[in-house]
């Protein structure tokens, strides 16, 4: 049985993801339906979540199934990763144990796991998640890894065709902002890729030390030349929006100091103007505002920004919904 | 689009409130149904529940519809509720996005919350449901606040409705009972202002200390004075539950000492005669008696009272069911 | 009313027993269904779970009806399980109230609860589980306590009976395992009576100080006399398993300690080798391999056999699934 798994946006060509957003603007114009009926989604959650599980739910209901969340430190063992292990530590079930028993009762699992690493080679890796999607039977979901956020990234090239309709050529800017706390980097690595995948000319505005994942960056390019679109880097925040149709703002951990998020605190010290406000916003082509929540407000973005009308910040938040019914009616249905 | 919240019991007058239980009790008659069908009810809970969450889950599956429960420390993060808050703490997400947001997955939203709070004047704010109720553009309906618990006094009205047919004109003691632990006014509030509000005569039987919050009870006056009941508070136990036809127990804490519970336990230490047994309930005109659950039993009421001909403390439970499945259709059906 | 709960194994007759297993098998080849639409069943977990808690929600799914899990720290208040207590302790809910309130709102409660205990006397007696099914008035079922697990039992079986077909005078050895951690022998009781009462000659194989409940290996010896089997000990691990047509292998902790653990666990240093390994297997009457999971890996059984063709531990997980079909519809179908 050859089961398709939904690791990355990378799963998907650019032929594929267009028809799924196709397949997400029917499902969103439609009401619930029966076509998952009798079909159990399995959501095994190693973090918070609001947004995720709360539209996975609703989406196996509108489509006729089920959804059950399950919690790591409440349902799941401590689980050991390794092949061949003897496993006399503290874990006392193997992943391949538990994603072939979960196997047995539910139709796909989404995972979400953003454990700490002491490196971004460890963390990238997204070992866990890897680990189940070999051992399973069914297909495997990232609900957010260190390296991906892929339902995050169809929900927001549905929202940005739903407003530009044609999006080849047009151009978004995926613009770092300054936020306390380590952000981590999935949602940018996802939106890089699909967009580049669906020909957008992407500019990634960051300042220097935050960098994204140079494979990704490289994957990104090769889909963007595919489809006719382009990545450019810039560091300065008024020349990467200046162009800029859809203005993505997403703030994004440094894999230099991956392992040191107190080196990163200082660093960040000078970057408190990577923010967008009403001024800024201004001097865009009259850009779409996009953010995948949650936001630090008046912070990452203003609060004019975020409640003006070029923000389609909670459009982003239902098309998680829509989204995730194409998705899941994709991997199982029909 | 002008959208019902249900957060106090005041948002009923006599007439929708007699008019919901006329439909809880024929929905008490019914089986299952599909009124709800393709509807969802998202619960977010702050402190533990039993009868709420299972009750509400319950309702919504007998009404065709799902139930999701979030609890604020797995699924929700930390949120800001002040306005144009520069979001460098540690909250991640402003209650306006949580609210929005989850307007776009979910049909209503039930929220219980019972912070810890400095002053009553704080507490009965309820700024965070408040808050919920002004972003949120679906229902919200409050599943306890340290002000009300509206959903708890729907199902009490329909428990007094089944035992006394005509309840106008009828007597009901509300008496405070000695419990080791401040206890929340949430339900004797909403007891208060829907008992007056349809007819019956209420004392409030309480020590000195521990009167309840002027403002309600004034509104319960107001609202006794235009159904032709009345409110009086007496200050001795005895005296207060003599011409009772229903005799309602519950603790409370005090508002003199809300934010000093150490000193209300000492103050309380005289107050362990504050209990219902039989002796009492037997001085009463047969009164049916009620409790809202949980109980501390031989504490708040003993054994004899609690597991009585007279006690209706489970049917007042299972009732929960039924008001909650009148409420949800009354703010989402049809 | 005469409700049926399903506390042990033992509340099968070896007839019912057989007659649950043609009903599991029966609805393992059935697609989803709807004979137990509009039911609820209510699950308390006062411990992790997996295999039980997925396996009872999409169960309850296959047949049309709804599941809703409650866990102890978040869900349940401390309860009180001392009659006519007065409750001025932490407690703040009698079972009592706690199983009627549930009562009038699930058609069914199942309870995992494996609390710490000062004496195996103390823990046999599964007093809360029983408390809660003397109260409740609606089936309640045993997911898990100290001295039984029937819910595994009757999943496994379905699985011996999958493979042998016909299972009088097979012999199956319940073989105890070395794991650094003291486990419950809840499993093993159950597997041990509910073989016996097929007719299986069940042999115990554990090391001295290992041995099962004696009321419980006393049980199963009346049913094996009864349907043709046998029970009989023996102290060599070789040895057991040599006759075995079915080799279940489980650790389990020991009575002698059960108080304990640091004592259990230098007695056990000496025990590592009570591992069942591919030689091991070999040696058998070609058994197939038991384990009801989770399993350390490469301790009480190696990689080899837990993967290899022997081995059916993923159908034991699966049956899960059909015998909680069954049983519920045992208990409140039709």
């Amino acid at each position: 049985m050859n089961k398709r798994d939904f690791l990355s946006i990378q799963a998907l060509g650019s032929r594929e993801l267009a028809d799924l957003l196709d397949l997400a603007a029917r499902m969103k114009r439609r009401g619930p339906g029966q076509v998952l009926a009798g079909k159990t989604l399995g959501l095994l959650f190693f973090e918070r979540s609001l947004r995720t599980r709360v539209s996975f739910h609703v989406a196996m209901e509108q489509l006729g199934g089920h959804c059950l969340s399950l919690f790591a430190d409440r349902d799941i063992y401590d689980l050991e990763a390794q092949d061949r292990a003897v496993m006399v530590g503290s874990a006392e079930e193997h992943v391949q144990d538990a994603a072939r028993t979960l196997s047995r009762y539910v139709d796909a699992l989404g995972i979400r796991h953003l454990p700490p690493a002491t490196s971004w080679a460890e963390a990238r890796a997204e070992a866990l998640v890897r680990a189940y999607a070999e051992y399973a039977s069914v297909p495997v979901i990232n609900l957010e890894t260190a390296l991906e956020h892929p339902c995050q990234a169809i929900a927001d090239m549905l929202t940005i065709r739903e407003r530009l309709i044609d999006v080849r050529g047009r151009n978004l800017t995926l613009a770092w902002g300054y936020d306390p706390e380590p952000k981590s980097l999935g949602v940018s690595h996802s939106v890089l890729l699909s967009a580049a995948a669906l020909g957008l000319n992407v500019t990634l505005a960051h300042p220097l030390g935050f960098e994204l994942d140079p494979q990704i960056v490289e994957a990104a390019r090769t889909r963007a030349t595919e489809s006719g679109g382009s990545v450019r880097v810039v560091n300065d925040l008024a020349e990467g929006v200046r162009e800029a149709h859809v203005l993505y703002a997403r703030s994004w951990r440094s894999l230099k100091f991956y392992a040191d998020p107190e080196r990163e605190s200082i660093v960040k010290r000078s970057l408190e103007g990577w923010r967008i406000d009403g001024e800024l916003l201004a001097s865009t082509k009259n850009a779409i505002f996009m953010h995948p929540l949650p936001v630090r407000r008046n912070v990452v973005a203003t609060d004019d920004v975020l409640d003006g009308p070029q923000s389609v910040i909670y459009d982003q938040a239902e098309n998680r919904l829509h989204a995730g019914k194409a998705l899941l009616v994709h991997l199982l249905g029909g």
